[in-house]
């Protein structure tokens, strides 16, 4: 394997699991006052266009990197939502 | 210019900006409790290793998309702290 395939690689994992300190850290406080939806909605669209693109190239790193952060960021909006409309535990 | 890189650039800029309304979130409300700073250094080691893949590339949709982030980043990382080091002003 070449080495811009093993930074290509690394730099997917690096950004396709950033969102997953966050979902645990919105799990473990169940708050999501500072968190920014607006941020999380545009990056659904980036996401959804990103695996779009992985589609038409053909490349499974791009597809598999971006759906998981796909995944992650739903999961994030859902529960952003969620504990916004309860009373806050603070 | 295809669709594919007019998707790949729509991709970019989703991705790329996603981060803005998080800064501006911040500057206004001025509280990042919530915030997954862990997140942020995850993000920031992938954004660096896409621009090192941009660059080996020769790719200046990923340079720019991606130097746009970490721009973005490493300014919520450093606000994120400074407002986390003062009174809550909740």
């Amino acid at each position: 394997m070449e080495l811009v395939q093993v930074i290509g690689i690394g730099a997917s994992i690096g950004t396709g699991v950033s969102l997953l300190p966050q979902l645990v850290k919105l799990v473990k406080e169940k708050r999501a006052e500072d968190l920014s939806l607006v941020m999380m909605a545009v990056l659904l669209t980036g996401l959804a266009l990103w695996i779009v693109y992985g589609i038409l190239k053909n490349d499974a790193i791009i597809i598999v990197s971006n759906g998981v952060s796909l995944i992650l960021n739903i999961s994030i909006i859902f529960l952003s939502i969620y504990y916004r409309s309860r009373p806050d535990p603070r």
